[in-house]
């Protein structure tokens, strides 16, 4: 029996099938006679809840890093809340019910407040009160709040986890995570990224699949239910291959990106978000290349303020601990529209008004990201990087902007890091052609191979008509990169790559021998390309 | 009194305004008695029409040159119609009446069927077939055909001007034609072009106009009635220095393209269709560098058939006599869009499906292009240009089309230029890149500034919210040109420049510092970039 859905990590997991079953925690109502005895249970299963999640926390820290850990944060807080407590205590003094049914209709009504409110962020806060409300009930009852794991490792079944399940698991007993509901960046699939097995969401798995035998595909995002002889055979030849490949790349960590020779190269990462640190550290990345901060914009319903932007900036930062985060501004427009923005509709929206075209005709918006990025400067080793760069003029304009932004800090007595790193990406065949000047004005250059392939050969990447005339390793292109190291060098800056091609393990001992300084590729690349650069000799 | 209107030539007139009075050849039914008689009058007007149109046919050639005198060599041929003369002479015969009657009545007959076709080229035989019966009225009605010119040179009033009517005229009486109708492709336009005076269209100019003075502003595309005095003056200054800049040019008309330390560059035109070359001819080309063939599929409802081509480019590389004409094959896609094609929208068109594009993916459109001007080589100096090259291998694909096309001629026995010259137009980064290679595989590089700034800069020049960060003379495009220039001839191949910045004469220097071989201008800046040639010294 094979089901479709939806892979959120690849992988093989073949073993035996078990379907997570909640705590039932069915709650009675009761009439209590004495309110104080009441509320003392109530006060007490609190701190014990509070202290569990404190434990929780520290374990989720090691396991998925700081980032995603801090949904238990939230949760201790919860647990303080005012609002919630009160509510709670109220009920067992007003209505002289017991602890357990005060609970559970507090945590009901709080979680269908949170459910019905516009904003996503609040929407998701529904499942975490309910999560908490559970755990508090959960001691009232006496029940243990661990998961029971079978002795043997499984294939874990479930309608949905949520992020304290997960957490509790022991996850040397898990293989693979299978669940009907949750999504791509649900807490189940970063988890399942960190720990590297495969997951799948979106699967309509029948009840009695409990304890039989089944084979998760995390490429092909099916899982087989009862797999015959040969399906199993070929299956645990491709775990096999999978596993070996595993362990080397997990033998990698912690050693240089160094070639046989003795050429070291930065291997950095690029992420979109702050949720994707996580996957940085577990892959052992340098640093951070590219970090794209459109994330805030697109998922605001306006100008993502200030404060917001310093929160994930700072946080990012902090998690990164001293190594390298390469803030990229603003690069909306082209195929990445904003509707606060209220862009025109343009012909040719990739040669139109994007990126830091639109930051310097509007420097509100572009003072605003600079601001924030210099505060959390403060708290980590933050590089700028500007996009879509042409002319020297636009790097001067920038960098007077950025003196006003940092006389305005001055003034008010915020610190940040004085000597920043400033960059460009090199991704307009314009600064490829004068980058000996553009590297006398900055102190690093990356290249988008992306945008820089697509106005160099006049095609749109996106047009699948075109697929026979793109060529990603055009001599062109080529010609550009080593013409990029050679100037960026003459000028003083150091040169990476932060497009696609830099992940083409095919093209890494080429970008050795250019004399590339840096590498930034998605997290999941980045043990693959060191694993190549370890086995190159540049002297051959 | 000021009347605005469009300019389809620029320049001041100053002079008395002339309304042009058609002949009135109103015709009366009249009954006839002698058939014969009648028949012969008819046939007797006939023939005097035809002489006449023949010396005419030579005055225009001299006038506008071959190409736009044919219409006149049509009026002939309209004249020995089989279906136009029977109609006449049949009324004569079966109504008994006048032959100028029988003549009005075919006229209006064929005019009012023509101008009912889809065709626009059938449409415009309509006026044609009027202009020559109203001449052979005329000739029948013993009215001279000849307009009556005043004494004094005038400004040119008319509802608008048949071409047989602007031969006719005494061009040494015309300081500038202004009408009611017309277009900026009529052949009053053409003449105004070549004969190097102000014209408008679209005036309303009202009838009391006739005999007060006016100025004609081609530049503002207005005309001003009964200027006061200030006005007048203002004119007058403008019209001196006008004068003299002609002057100036008229005497480097035959002059050498020569710098004063000797260096010599080839000055060629850019053409859109068979008509612009008189234009290219009057101003004294030594060649036409781009020959758009675009209008050919453009002007069509359908793929132009090889007949048409062929005829198109026979036409302009007979008349250009031996001078070299570089065809370009076609350059649909983008910004110019043809039905019948059924392209897809695309989300960035400049990024697109076009020009070499569509011909290496439908062969059969580019073979029937190829066939055709290869059979057009015969009668003169034909060089072929591919557009949008971005690498070696299309250029060797193109090769092997064009041998096989080749190939069939000669197995047809079709007489052929078979040494005929190949070049591609350099106008994206990536052709600039390979640029050594590309020399390598062709006779020539003509280099299309246009596309080329807009791909390097990824700006699209039409995007108005951009033009802050356009620069036609950015760095980056200049250091192309000469990164060009050297790979072209390192590989052989002479080296040109047809976009819009070929007649920039603030660069006309760096061009020729730089090597370029040759420029390719819009006919009318032929002899402004002559004059700046011949005031360079390029060892100061």
């Amino acid at each position: 029996m094979v089901i479709e859905g939806k892979s959120v990590f690849s992988g093989v997991a073949i073993g035996k099938l078990s379907i997570f079953n909640k705590k039932d925690n069915t709650v009675k109502r009761n009439t209590i006679q004495d309110v104080e005895a009441e509320t003392k249970r109530f006060e007490d299963a609190r701190e014990v809840a509070k202290t569990q999640l404190a434990g929780i926390y520290e374990k989720a820290v090691k396991e998925v890093g700081e980032v995603n850990a801090q949904v238990f944060e939230v949760h201790q807080m919860m647990l303080d809340d005012l609002d919630y407590v009160e509510s709670i205590t109220n009920m067992i003094e007003s209505q002289k019910v017991n602890a357990e049914f005060a609970v559970a209709t507090t945590g009901d009504n709080f979680s269908d407040m949170f459910a019905s409110m516009d904003d996503d962020y609040m929407r998701g806060r529904a499942a975490d009160v309910k999560d908490i409300s559970n755990r508090v009930i959960s001691i009232l009852q006496g029940n243990s709040s661990d998961a029971d794991m079978a002795d043997e490792p499984v294939i874990l079944l479930a309608d949905d986890l949520a992020p304290s399940e997960t957490v509790q698991l022991d996850k040397s007993k898990v293989l693979s995570f299978v669940t009907r509901h949750g999504s791509t960046n649900s807490h189940t699939a970063i988890l399942a990224r960190t720990m590297n097995i495969p997951a799948l969401i979106g699967v309509d798995y029948p009840e009695d699949a409990n304890g039989k035998v089944g084979i998760v595909d995390g490429f092909e995002g099916k899982i087989i239910i009862d797999p015959d002889e040969e399906t199993l055979k070929i299956y645990q030849e491709k775990k096999k291959q999978e596993d070996d490949k595993k362990r080397l790349l997990q033998e990698l960590k912690g050693q240089d990106n160094v070639t046989l020779d003795g050429k070291r190269i930065n291997l950095y990462a690029n992420i979109g978000g702050v949720g994707d640190v996580a996957s940085v550290l577990a892959n052992d990345a340098g640093g951070i290349g590219l970090f794209r901060s459109e994330f805030l914009y697109l998922e605001s319903d306006t100008y993502p303020t200030e404060e917001a932007q310093f929160s994930a900036y700072r946080k990012v930062a902090e998690n990164m601990a001293g190594k390298k985060v390469i803030i990229r501004t603003l690069d909306i427009g082209a195929d990445k529209q904003v509707d606060y923005f209220e862009l025109d509709k343009e012909d040719n929206p990739a040669l139109g008004y994007r990126a830091i075209r639109i930051c310097l005709t509007r420097p509100e918006i572009f003072k605003t990201q600079l601001r924030a990025i210099l505060r959390a400067s403060y708290y980590g080793n933050i590089s700028i990087m500007f996009p879509m760069i042409i002319s020297v003029s636009e790097v001067k304009k920038i960098k007077e902007i950025l003196a006003e932004v940092k006389a305005e800090l001055d003034a008010e007595g915020i610190p940040y890091k004085k000597d920043i790193e400033i960059g460009v990406m090199i991704e307009t065949p314009a600064a490829v052609m004068i980058s000996e000047e553009l590297g006398k004005e900055v102190d690093f250059f990356s290249i988008g191979t992306n945008d820089l392939t697509q106005y160099t050969l006049a095609i749109d990447r996106q047009n699948p008509k075109l697929d026979d005339f793109y060529d990603s390793h055009h001599p062109a292109l080529l010609k550009m990169l080593q013409m990029i190291v050679d100037n960026g060098h003459k000028g003083g800056a150091w040169v990476g790559i932060c497009g696609e091609l830099g992940a083409d393990t095919t093209l890494t001992e080429t970008f050795l021998k250019m004399g590339f300084d840096e590498l930034s590729v998605s997290p999941s690349m980045i043990l693959r390309v060191r694993d190549k650069i370890r086995s190159i000799d540049t002297t051959k």
